[in-house]
């Protein structure tokens, strides 16, 4: 057997939109050895870690379990588990992952409508109301934190509309779980699907997920449609769903009392998602979102007090990132190359109509600390102070202080 | 920040047909802090893991990369990507994984056809060739190492069959890679896909998988489909692939020279990818497959000198699993429970027509190890005497050890 060591990854401090450095706490729960997918051992993690997703997630929900797969693979897994081609969706649009739900959803064969509003803003209640009016979908797939434009769309409202009008709503609540509000139970969400690369502290490669039973019904409606019957109108209700990886369906017959046989569990990630919510919940829900809040706070008036302007409409920003308007002159990519190689602090590009026009940085999970958000202020001090942008010495790690003071 | 400790898992001997003890050093790998999805350390640490399962794989390949999931992810992202809606699909079947490829096949909108044999035999390939030339499928996806019959399918004739009829293979390699000799190129095989969690030593999690050019083509040639296309004749060609997740069109730009934005790396699987292969590789490939060789054959001689009964066709067998007949009279699930609960050591059950009918006792990756052999016969002899059964004593660990001699 070699001893030959493994190449070691440099250290960084990750304060971009995610992911962010793991919590060393979940990256010693995912050096453990490796137990059998049935021994007892492994069913009473399995069953802690849905007791513990509940609390996250804020439901009741038996279904509360992970996908083997990357936040996006929840998506996926929600969307092609609920619909079925030729249903009706509808998207409110706020962002690069409002447009990624529009297109799985389109890839599930489903008919997709959305109402968009520029980057920057959240979609209000009325206009979703008006919209599911119009359009009487199945399903509202919305995204709760959109790290593309910072923004974070209220959900209470939504969730009433779509169970006044007999909708189900799905939430992608990747980006903002664990670090903004989220009730899945008394917004009325039927289905929420997150990973654990942002507020969670976790690597990516696990998405926990939770179904409600409207959900489950709709779900558990489709089993019946067997193995070979390829003869089905795919217009009519009750058709099979088009993956067996991310069959929801199977998926929680496997997590669920019976326990039968799937994949094979990615038992390293179920560790690692297992000791997020540990994490979260040592420190307590509360306790995690008012500490993003503050962090996030000091953040937002520390790049404020470097003379930068901060994109979107900030009464509606996630607590855990800001996106801040390049100065005039500056090379965004090489101000970020100098942040990266002269201090190893990685801040965050951004995409679409936004690309090459604001950074984007995080203070998230574990990386939610006063430490690196002074540090990472002191350093894209004299990282802008080179490129030539007149700063106040000081004015950002000063601005953060009166935060925390 | 809490300092609460990780619950730890029991210590266990994982001698099943798989998930099977982690090596140390991957273990060592992912606890690795994370960097960002796009750093230059990121970007030579995906670029390292290509090259290294090029070698794992034997291929030149230029898209030989990871898909982030569990084994089963990487096979659905093979033939959804490949498989359009009425592609004829021809499946060799001789175990359990032949027909998850038919399930896959299926709900990819394939007509799928198979070539059956009994349990315990591999498929002729003059029977390949015959359903072949009836069918004209499109794709033949072959399982190469069935753990539910132990059985390893010979390849290469099917790739020269493949080859001369103008049909692609894809294989799953899944259970038998790197612990059986595997030829991507030599073989003509057009897509393989694996997992980690059997002779590469590693958790479930992360699938390799490499695609040569005539497969590469097809998937490409499935790109033009924009964005909202609905409207398309599902079939003819140049259909949407059916997934976001497992598009391996898109997984391929995003690990290839464009490197453009896809999922979130599951990096900590990354890590323990890259762990795997380079462990793999130290060791040598020839001399991997020759240890996997070595302890099966000491596995096999020591159950047949407790006195066991081996099912199947020795000669078609796997290197690294071994199914016993349980002995008459024996309860099979207590005997396995004696073993976990008395000596920590798993051994594996069995499915479908086998259940209840043979044990399966693996051999692979970092447990392909002559303790792990003669541990795991002491204890089998000692749960066998338990039980009833005369056995000789000494009479299993002895037969290993004349393999060993």
């Amino acid at each position: 057997m070699t001893t030959a060591a493994n190449p070691q990854m440099p250290p960084r401090l990750l304060m971009g939109p995610g992911p962010i450095n793991a919590h060393p706490r979940v990256l010693q729960a995912m050096s453990m050895q490796l137990v059998g997918q049935f021994d007892p051992s492994m069913t009473a993690a399995m069953n802690e870690t849905m007791a513990l997703y509940r609390d996250v997630f804020r439901t009741d929900n038996e279904h509360t379990l992970l996908v083997d797969g990357t936040s996006r693979a929840g998506i996926e897994a929600a969307l092609v588990s609920l619909l079925e081609p030729g249903d009706r969706v509808l998207v409110p649009v706020f962002g690069r992952f409002g447009h990624l739900l529009v297109e799985i959803a389109e890839r599930c064969g489903a008919e997709v409508h959305t109402v968009e509003v520029p980057w920057g803003e959240v979609v209000p209640d009325d206009a979703v109301e008006d919209a599911v009016r119009r359009v009487r979908p199945r399903l509202v797939a919305a995204v709760q934190g959109d790290t593309s434009t910072t923004m974070c769309q209220p959900l209470a409202g939504i969730g009433e509309i779509c169970r006044r009008e007999g909708v189900l709503l799905y939430v992608d609540a990747t980006a903002s779980l664990g670090g903004n509000p989220f009730e899945t139970d008394a917004w009325g969400i039927d289905v929420a699907s997150a990973g654990l690369q942002k507020c969670l502290g976790g690597p990516s490669g696990s998405a926990p997920i939770t179904l409600g039973p409207r959900a489950v019904e709709v779900i558990e409606g489709r089993k019946h449609v067997e193995a070979g019957l390829r003869t089905d109108d795919d217009r009519s209700r009750g058709t099979r769903i088009a993956s067996n990886y991310l069959d929801l369906a199977q998926v929680m017959d496997y997590w669920g009392q019976r326990r039968l046989n799937h994949h094979t569990e990615a038992t390293t990630m179920l560790y690692g998602a297992r000791a997020c919510a540990q994490v979260l919940l040592d420190e307590g829900l509360e306790a995690s979102i008012e500490r993003h809040r503050l962090h996030g706070a000091a953040m937002l008036e520390g790049v404020r007090g470097l003379g930068l302007e901060v994109f979107g409409d900030v009464e509606h920003k996630m607590t855990n990132v800001v996106a801040v308007h390049i100065p005039d002159g500056v090379d965004g990519d090489a101000a970020r190359t100098a942040m990266l190689e002269d201090f190893g602090i990685e801040i965050g590009t951004s995409f679409g109509p936004l690309h090459g026009r604001v950074w984007r940085i995080g203070t998230m999970g574990w990386n939610a600390r006063r430490d690196a958000v002074l540090t990472t202020l002191a350093a894209l001090e004299a990282v802008l102070r080179a490129a030539g942008v007149p700063v106040t010495a000081g004015g950002g790690t000063g601005a953060a202080r009166e935060v925390y003071a």
